[in-house]
């Protein structure tokens, strides 16, 4: 099972890291851990999202964030939308590659976005045909295993909405993800063998929670089944204020550990991504997660790494 | 990948759990552990063992212990003993299965039980050959994988040493262990799958420990491999005093859930396991670990569970 194939690392703790966080991170900050995210290797990053102020006061300063991301050479900088008018603000602001999220689950999709995931898919599909020439796209299926409100979700129901939502745009990169941390390997393996098997154009992701400590194991499962794209969390940073009890994203340094003993190349220097994780747990008002951090801490210190 | 195929956890906390414990935990309570442990529905325990009291002080009371488990019924009590004169108090002492430990890592073996492996391997001979008739025999390997002091293991020294191990008694029980928890999902189900189609004899178990947060991914991969037996420590006790760095075995909790999700019956009850487990993290000197019982807290609590 060992590959040598590179995998990329979706940095995401800059949007679903910061966002549930309470206590407003001062902008300058938040391009300070951009920045030295950047700077340990990271080449790709969901920045931050343009969504509503009242509901998410953290990412308000979303436009000032965004461009100092693409200011940084190289970066593959995504921003996450929910709809097409916070698309347009997006675009207006400069993106140049939109992550859209829609649930698998009704109950889920009402609660994030407001709307049936039926209009969600039709909105997706004006999105894409109003995006400028050249823009990229993610799209990213919540809940695509499991619901924070209705439990397990069907595996067809996600091959059905994906039958509908690839042909719209077949070489957008879909993210089936694990938003309430609850899946175990063994479906997520099953569903991404069955959506790669049923569809070649997309290229596919995984976006995971470490909330029952799984988020590697599952990450893992998922790279078995084909998947090359990996969304993490640097400190394990993370949550869904609409999921429950799902806590962090799976740690960015615990990703990179685990691909790195086996050999698979991540691009990510784990020495300088600890030290940013080292402070982002100190956020005030961050839940942070992830083990790697904990067991090298000792190591690293008894070492004069850090 | 899934399989209805029941498993069997082996309950190591009140050994590999309580052992690194620095204040003595009254014998009293330890059998209240137990006997809650089997309440919840575990059926194999390493419920202490024989080791120097000088060594070890925390499981000088193994013989009290060992008595009060063997005396719930239909709970099998494996013992851990480093070699022949602990064996024989063990067998004194009314064990009826022994669990004996030796290194494929030289320097782990010397550190362990201070002699050579190959020494170990002549004890191991000599032990069985030595044993009551009838007596259970467990054959622990550690540092299967990876060593505190020498770093990844090959698997061919593991391979030889089987080859050396099996013949003396082919029906024992082997386990591979990660006794670092720096193991991959990839390494761990190669070994298994080389080792059972050379050995058909054992019957072969995992023991690991969640350092690096690949406890439960480990786990799974043994089982994909055929392993269908895997050392757990209730509330992710555990840790390995001449293992520097290596923190707890991983949390039975985490196991029965991810196997429960699986559709896999361990036969424990996760209400009644969770509830010895949230006590068990409040033993003076212990070091938890584990995700389940976190994630699980607040709906337990909001539900009026726990």
């Amino acid at each position: 099972m060992v590959s040598n194939d590179a995998v990329t690392l979706v940095e995401v703790g800059p949007r679903d890291g910061f966002q549930p966080i309470g206590p407003l991170i001062p902008t300058a900050t938040k391009i300070d851990y951009v920045t030295r995210l950047y700077d340990a290797g990271v080449r790709r990053m969901e920045a931050t999202a343009f969504v509503s102020d009242r509901a998410v006061p953290q990412l308000a300063d979303a436009a000032e964030v965004l461009t100092a991301s693409q200011a940084l050479p190289g970066l593959a900088v995504q921003v996450l939308v929910p709809n097409q008018r916070y698309c347009d603000k997006a675009i207006e602001a400069g993106a140049t590659f939109i992550s859209f999220v829609l649930s698998v689950s009704e109950k889920h999709n009402m609660n994030n976005v407001r709307r049936t995931t039926q209009d969600s898919v039709e909105e997706y599909a004006r999105l894409v045909a109003g995006l400028p020439a050249g823009t990229r796209l993610r799209l990213n299926l919540a809940t695509s295993f499991d619901c924070p409100f209705d439990g397990a979700v069907d595996p067809q129901a996600v091959i059905a909405l994906l039958d509908q939502l690839v042909p719209i745009r077949s070489d957008a990169e879909i993210a089936l993800c694990d938003t309430t941390g609850r899946t175990t390997p063994s479906h997520v393996r099953a569903l991404f063998a069955d959506a790669i098997a049923r569809h070649a154009g997309p290229s596919w992701a995984f976006h995971g929670h470490d909330t029952y400590g799984l988020g590697v194991a599952n990450v893992l499962a998922a790279h078995d089944a084909g998947a090359r794209v990996f969304d993490s969390s640097f400190a394990g940073l993370g949550g869904c204020p609409f999921a429950p009890g799902a806590t962090g994203n799976v740690a960015t340094e615990d990703v990179v550990w685990t691909f790195g003993k086996m050999g698979i190349s991540s691009g990510i220097d784990l020495d300088r991504l600890l030290d940013v994780a080292e402070d982002g747990v100190t956020i005030a008002g961050a839940l942070s997660g992830g083990r790697v951090r904990n067991a090298l801490h000792s190591q690293r210190c008894a070492t004069g790494i850090a």
